[in-house]
């Protein structure tokens, strides 16, 4: 556990600025404990009463007799820095402040907020907030939190824990959980995050024993590497985090020059990293809501294998759809067990989805039956049944559910869930029984596909790192496309050969000694675009042609840029065949060097399809990048081309990436562009790197 | 009105098969009448009783005294098509079959199917089913169906109506509209569909005057012109049809043998044909019923300007991400009006989303000073408000719905959505003022893009066709590229020239005269696939290079095919620069000629990029064919090249689409690809006809 702990479940509190009315943002928390009763001592700090909400109330911080737990600071902001420091020196650990008039009000705020953040730091105590809502432990009775919701929807117990940024967002997601049924356990808002955040808190509910499953809401993460160790807690723990990050439309100002950096912005990058880390991130609320509920089973299927039973042939070609949109896979059943089925029900289409047809009026024992042969033969590590109003229906709503909870027990690792339209007793009694159930069969099948996602992301656990090499040498000078190159090619990267020709001549023989046609470029370290000014020669043929093409572009760099130093010209060998890709890393400035690959041209310049991953990682993520991307076909040997090698290429992705954690600290992008991906190895024919302007 | 009216109001029923049993098949519809007061006569027929459930009974049709309007059929198979005989004989205009052993049960029950619909054609008599729930009329009483829905949800007053193919969805569609207290007026199951379709009974509910949204469920479509005029006669009348066809993941199975038609399934064209006559494919169910909730209003926003109005600060980001992915337009406010709202409420975000924040709880006056604001001065067409529990609360539900009353009147054309978490009895009264509420935001956000989304279908109306050329006279012989080409060209289609070459000498005289590099390819009626013989010659300069390649060309297609008819070879221009595209057309089983436009190579053949629209059409359509495009920026000046003429392509693909339209008699298929989009104009380099095996 982390001292983070007490946050959630501390011996005493103490609220600063309480008031006597219950409606008020200083009375509130007072009234919820005293109402859900705090085990733990509560002292109202009020200069003005003796007794607030009925209990002893006290002048400041400073005259309470006992230790101090928790302060929760609910006084304007001006005067918040110097309770902090009080609270700190009653020994408190932690300091709940719902103030607002900070960051968030304007300059004059901000300084108030670091002084709020020096208070803590110089105390030793974690502030959470300020402008929050503050929290509940709802086992506990603990209720630091001026939310409404609280009086109108009372926490009922349940596993589920939300960690949210905004105070109103998570108040939301609350009171929809609340409405599901959900018991959530936790609630943590961490508003302007100046100690504790949102990473944080995932990974203290991580921790907890009683949480199996963390909702979370972000506007923006300031310590990307603390959000990955959260969520690879999570994972560690077998716990699903559902997130949602809004801001997928705000194209994000990361202006880095390089051009990997325009490809795709801040959003993407957290879109990757939350998949990488085992985590998912939330396509709505409803989602969101919709896997904390269909995990409360705590059943994740070891895979992808669908099955789907239903009294509605139409109703299973709609959620084959689903599925198929979803990625998972709705294997037919084996031919030998289609016949026994068909031998059971004529009418039935017993291929995957399996249709009962009406005949279930008739005959619920099909279910039983038809589950059994489903499971063993079918081995479907989930089914979904689609009841519709049947399951609801006073004669059949309870047998049916008899049925499925006696076959269900011998298969405890198999995930069930039901589409129906039901009386809420009904419902309630299926979900009692570990089945839950929708009205929508696409969300039941979207549902069931996160658990088998997060089933894949348990067992994958944590990627293994590639070995980093050690940072490379960049020197003093700038880093034209040459040094770029060696670079590379010293850390094992496969880098086209060139050979510097600093005369004609040299040209010449550059060419005659690599034979066939070569492609002749300026060599600048000040230079970093060549085409534009002259300064590439394609395809050349002849020693002749070669020292023609070095004299033209040395003279054309000259005239373009007289300052600019020109060592002469590489000469490299034309690669013919492969794909072109792109790979580029750059630095985000959350989560720190982030790899980009792609294919090359119109694929990633019209439709930026690119896959991200943070650096470092292996080849087999290097493979899932490979095959993320829209035009992975091509790769595999699309229009009568011979496949790329994709080993070869996953290779050198993953040592890329190790490449460029390695050198985070002083290098702000690296590009491998174009890489052609061959049939046999991949290879760049050009190179560049950024160096940081602030060395890390 | 159609004849089929009577299918929905008839004066009286006679029920074939009535059983005495109300939880029987034949007892249910019965039973439903009576309870629900169906003011016509109803005659149960049952030769063994002489009353069925406390109405007279008669032993067969025959012997009813009166005349019959509709009769209901719930015998054995077998025994069908004598009672619609029957039926037909005594006057009855509609025979409604609920039982089950027809097409569905193999090849016996198809012969007794084409029976039952030789019977109905011959008596004149309307036929719905057989294999299906049957229909009800909620306001008539009228209610021939066994679903056992009915009992447990009787339907309450509405606008609202069910056309389904399935019987089983179409009770779960129905009961989950009710469970969310959404009236349905008309619901007709329409099972094997020997006769009344789907489509006659969304033509018929568009005809009615107390129908306001369609709900309509297929797995297929016989007659894909009958669903066009429905979806245009509900179109004419304003009213939303929101459309549920399954089958998206069947890559189906149409074997056609061009190249187009291998680019598209089947399913992709049920998706352009009902967004292309102004209705809506469902992703999901749920989506389905929040459009028919969202339009109970009846306000159709006349634009795409979304205005959001929030508590929540992370909540407006997350509808404005869902508002852009939806194709919204979230604009901000007017810099002035922001500076003004900002005097008002100096921590409102006022750009848009407007962030009210939680001053909201101390002064509800904000909200219709924003809203008008936001209305007079942002010019939103809709607004949806993120208001959470707030509008739940005791203290401030009810007057925050009064404020938003008073305000809304005065802006009758604007559509105000509400995202609350709400006890039934708030919610409830939100909706009676025509406000509807959601709890989840994107759900919200959706539903309100829907109905945008319809504002500019029922404002575009349906678009109008061009006028069709004369049929092409294809002659006898086969259809090669030269036939090809000219007859595309004679229908004024841009077609890169060409010269026959019948001799080498021939072939160099039309380089010569062409002048710069030309294209040379064999000429052959017989041999569709020029380059794997080696029939192509690309780039010749020099007339005796022509003359060469003449030489070669018809040396390899007299070995390679030694059968085939070789007339020479075709000499024509290279075009260089430009987009290469692909248009196709091909004669689609349910809805006839069917247009694809595509960019070519990869994008068509990895990406499968492509859009598709029922020929024939006017440019307007073929503009949205273009911008519905993937990679549609490549066409815009992508990568620095020259952007295409985008009215000369749109221009190009309307008539391609008019030629197939008038020739679709005669032309499985037929394509212009490539065709290069180019700054000005466009150009085909090739063409391909294939004639109909069996010319209708």
């Amino acid at each position: 556990m982390t001292t983070l702990d007490d946050l959630l479940n501390p011996r005493s509190i103490a609220i600063v600025g309480a008031s006597d009315d219950p409606t008020r943002i200083g009375g509130r928390p007072l009234s919820h404990m005293i109402r859900q009763r705090f085990a733990g001592p509560v002292y109202p700090v009020n200069p003005k009463r003796d007794r607030v909400q009925g209990l002893q109330a006290y002048p400041s911080l400073a005259e309470i007799p006992d230790g101090i737990d928790f302060a929760l600071i609910a006084v304007p902001a001006p005067l918040v820095a110097e309770q902090v420091r009080l609270a700190a020196a009653r020994g408190a650990k932690t300091a709940l402040i719902f103030s607002s008039g900070f960051a968030e009000a304007g300059a004059e705020g901000a300084r108030l907020q670091d002084e709020v953040a020096a208070a803590g730091r110089a105390g030793g105590i974690r502030v959470l907030g300020p402008n929050c809502l503050g929290l509940f432990n709802a086992e506990a009775g603990f209720y630091p939190t001026f939310s409404s919701t609280i009086d109108r929807a009372t926490p009922v117990p349940g596993g589920i824990s939300i960690a949210s940024q905004s105070g109103a967002y998570g108040s939301h997601i609350y009171m929809a959980s609340h409405a599901r049924g959900l018991g959530i356990r936790y609630w943590v808002t961490t508003g302007n995050e100046v100690d504790v955040s949102t990473p944080e808190v995932i990974r203290l509910l991580a921790e907890h024993d009683d949480v199996h499953t963390i909702m979370a809401y972000a506007e923006s993460v300031k310590d990307g590497p603390a959000l990955v160790e959260a969520l690879e807690t999570a994972r560690a723990n077998r716990k699903p985090v559902v997130m949602m990050k809004v801001g997928r439309s705000a194209v994000g100002a990361a202006a880095a020059s390089s051009h990997t950096a325009s490809l795709a912005g801040e959003d993407a990058v957290y879109d990757a990293v939350i998949r990488q880390h085992g985590a998912w991130r939330a396509r709505s609320t409803e989602e969101m809501l919709d896997l904390a509920y269909a995990a409360r089973p705590r059943i994740y299927p070891a895979g992808r294998r669908l099955g789907l039973v239903t009294i509605s042939g139409g109703a299973g070609v709609l959620m084959a759809d689903v599925a198929e949109a979803e990625g998972l896979d709705v294997a037919p059943m084996p031919e030998q067990s289609q016949a026994e089925m068909r031998a059971i029900l004529p009418f039935a289409a017993p291929r995957n989805p399996v249709d009962v047809t009406a005949q279930l009026f008739n005959d619920l024992s099909l279910i039983p039956r038809f589950t059994r042969t489903m499971l063993d033969r079918g081995g479907y590590d989930g089914i979904i049944g689609f009841w519709t109003s049947v399951a609801g229906s006073p004669i059949l709503g309870r047998p049916l559910l008899a049925h499925l909870t006696e076959t269900m027990a011998d298969y405890p690792d198999r995930l069930f869930l039901h589409v129906m339209l039901a009386p809420e007793e009904i419902r309630a009694a299926y979900e009692a029984a570990g089945f839950p159930c929708f009205e929508d069969p696409s969300r039941a099948v979207i549902a069931m596909g996160l658990l088998m996602r997060f089933a894949e992301a348990f067992a994958a656990g944590r990627p293994e790192a590639p070995p980093l090499p050690a940072p490379a040498d960049l020197g003093a000078g700038p880093l034209g496309e040459r040094e770029a190159k060696r670079l590379l090619a010293a850390a094992g990267l496969p880098m086209v050969p060139d050979r510097l020709a600093t005369t004609p001549e040299e040209a010449a023989a550059a060419a005659r000694a690599l034979g066939g046609p070569v492609a002749i470029k300026l060599a600048s370290p000040d230079i970093a675009h060549k085409t534009e000014i002259g300064g590439v020669a394609l395809g050349i043929e002849a020693p002749a042609a070669a020292a023609a093409a070095h004299e033209r572009i040395v003279a054309a760099a000259r005239l373009a840029r007289p300052e600019a130093r020109v060592a002469g010209t590489l000469v490299s060998p034309m690669v013919s065949g492969g794909v072109e890709c792109l790979l580029g890393a750059r630095n985000d400035p959350v989560f720190g060097p982030v790899v980009a690959f792609g294919l090359g041209g119109i694929f990633a310049e019209v439709l930026r399809d690119v896959s991200l991953r943070r650096a470092p990682f292996g080849p087999a993520v290097a493979r899932e990048m490979i095959a993320g991307l829209k035009g992975a076909a091509l790769l595999a040997g699309a229009r009568g081309q011979p496949p790329a090698d994709l080993a070869a290429l996953a290779a050198t992705i993953s040592r890329f990436s190790a490449f460029a954690a390695a050198n985070a600290h002083q290098i702000e992008s690296v590009e491998m562009n174009p890489l052609r991906a061959l049939p046999e190895g991949c290879l760049a024919l050009d190179a560049l790197i950024i160096r940081r302007e602030d060395p890390a």
